[in-house]
């Protein structure tokens, strides 16, 4: 596996990350479907508005990630075999978003007992996402050792704000448990969280 | 989320789009089908035309999106927190689109009621694309705001073409309701009217 | 749409390309698939061989096509509005592929008038693709227009070979109508013809 | 086909083979799917087990594949036409994976022939990667014919860890045949053993 090298090695774990974030995004659609079953087109597109709903909230939130993926990479010098490690299982996390999204839009229509659990899921998945961002941002910036010279105000910028990642959507979790609208409108809330702008500070 | 930045950042938010151009064009064929039922294969392959015309029309389609975003990203002298978002929302709508081709490729072959409600669907994403395309436009070019210095006038250019965007698309939409190979017809003229080059005024 | 534009214009028309060649190579295993019915998983994985020749076939097809592609670039010097254009027709007819690749491994297995209904479609679909393929090499080699100077003997190489491509795809068709294994033989021995390396003469 | 070219030509190589393996690592998650029948949603997806496994199992393992690939072309001077060949081969086993990835996962949770048989047909895919690696690295670096000047001594170390690639793979088929999670483990195992970084002596 590929060891520490020169910076414009980020370059290309940059693109191959860019890859699987434009793919996953744009996989998103495929899960949008029109209901089977009796019924006139115009009633059965309306019917799917999960879909529309799951397919919009997914695919803002995986391009937020994706800009602060970018926004974390500007401040990396150089790749080690760790980061490659670490990029890698958030990756895992994040490509996996298009299933808890589809079952989400499939349930999320239904009330009960299987609408919490989907709205739980979804939720859940993000603990496993930021625990991913948690984990690379460890491995680049624990004593500024892979942070770019004259960037290590930015990156505890970064560092601070990510102290928030896990236990919010823990909360975020917890509640989709006691009541499925709330945990989601929290995560929907977290993701205008991930767009204020950070790691410029001068 | 990413901050402004030099100008050599234009070029990862560009690979990014690109890459979402790229797989939705390609997902298009994964959604021609053989149709089922008795008969031989000769019969449905002939029997999957709208199939067909839907991937070719939406290829083009998205092709010809594809070439317009990048003449406006040629333009444009930098990225912002604003610009990110607002080509986020853009790429919304442009991967979007697989599935009201899927749609109305399932719909074309019957008239009646469903057919409209397709077309009508179709052409309607359009409107959203166009808003998309507008706001990213009007982010960026606001008072040249982030225009390349001595690229205003083929901004103007831009501007006034864009300006056909939205109405158009509103026409067709409603031309779909009343008659839907009228709309659907508009939405094709549109199509080669985004490919007449602009931007290059000197 | 993007006008004539200065040489490295090239490299995201490349880039774009490159894309839609990665994605369509990598569809083709969503198109392999077990086969439903009774019996042990051991009969039904080998039952399933016509998926996987046809997905070795077209993987290597598209290949090859992406390394033509690639050279063919190699000697253009420029962009132009129909080189766009010519580029978009040649995508729309290699991200194609997938589908009559699925629909030749349903029916190769099978004797009889689907067989040969799905090898004439197969063998049909490279007459386009070599259309496709003669129409933008015209726009760039027509009276060496968009030729990289001293490039010229090169790019007559690749001009001469490319007059076999509709003809031969033809015949192959043709072949596939009387004898479906002759015709594909000859779409496979094609293939191996384009893999001669063409356009360095010096 | 591309002929010899100059060194900045491996750059496109690698980036249509960082597309198929983005492409193909992204792709693993539509085979996860929610089991159908009776039951609540949160039995369902706890039934789902298998399919978690083998998307975590495949991702990662696509994952160090990309890794080990980027080392190994950062060794490599140029292209010829034998390394894009080469290089095709590969890219045509690592991109099946997705396949016997979900064989796996359907078939993991019932025991008897059927999860011995998708555990054989899982383990004996990568001997077939890990021919096209070894394949592709005898093209490489047969008399160093590639390879950068200075990097022979790193080439010699890649070259070395190659030779238990094809064995170990014979050896976990021959396991899964007579206890499939033997077999299984041996594969995981190996995965571990190639994130071992290689290619960096000095």
């Amino acid at each position: 596996m590929a060891d520490a090298a020169p910076s414009n090695d980020t370059a290309r774990l940059e693109a191959f990350s860019d890859g699987v974030f434009a793919i996953a995004i744009t996989l998103l659609v495929l899960e949008v479907r029109v209901p089977g079953g009796n019924g006139t087109l115009a009633h059965k597109l309306a019917d799917a508005w999960p879909g529309y709903i799951g397919y919009a909230i997914s695919f803002v939130t995986i391009g937020i990630m994706w800009a602060n993926h970018h926004s974390v990479f500007r401040l990396i010098a150089r790749t080690t075999h760790g980061l490659i490690v670490g990029n890698l299982l958030l990756l895992l996390t994040v490509a996996f978003l298009p299933f808890p999204t589809t079952v989400l839009a499939e349930h999320l229509r239904h009330g009960g007992a299987d609408q919490r659990t989907a709205a739980v899921f979804y939720s859940g998945t993000f603990i496993l996402i930021a625990i991913g961002f948690q984990v690379l941002w460890q491995v680049a910036s624990r004593g500024n050792r892979l942070i770019l010279p004259g960037r290590e105000a930015a990156a505890d910028q970064i560092s601070r704000s990510y102290r928030w990642g896990v236990p919010s959507y823990v909360v975020s979790t917890l509640l989709a448990l006691w009541k499925p609208p709330a945990g989601l409108a929290l995560v929907g809330a977290m993701a205008l969280f991930w767009t204020i702008p950070r790691g410029r500070a001068e």
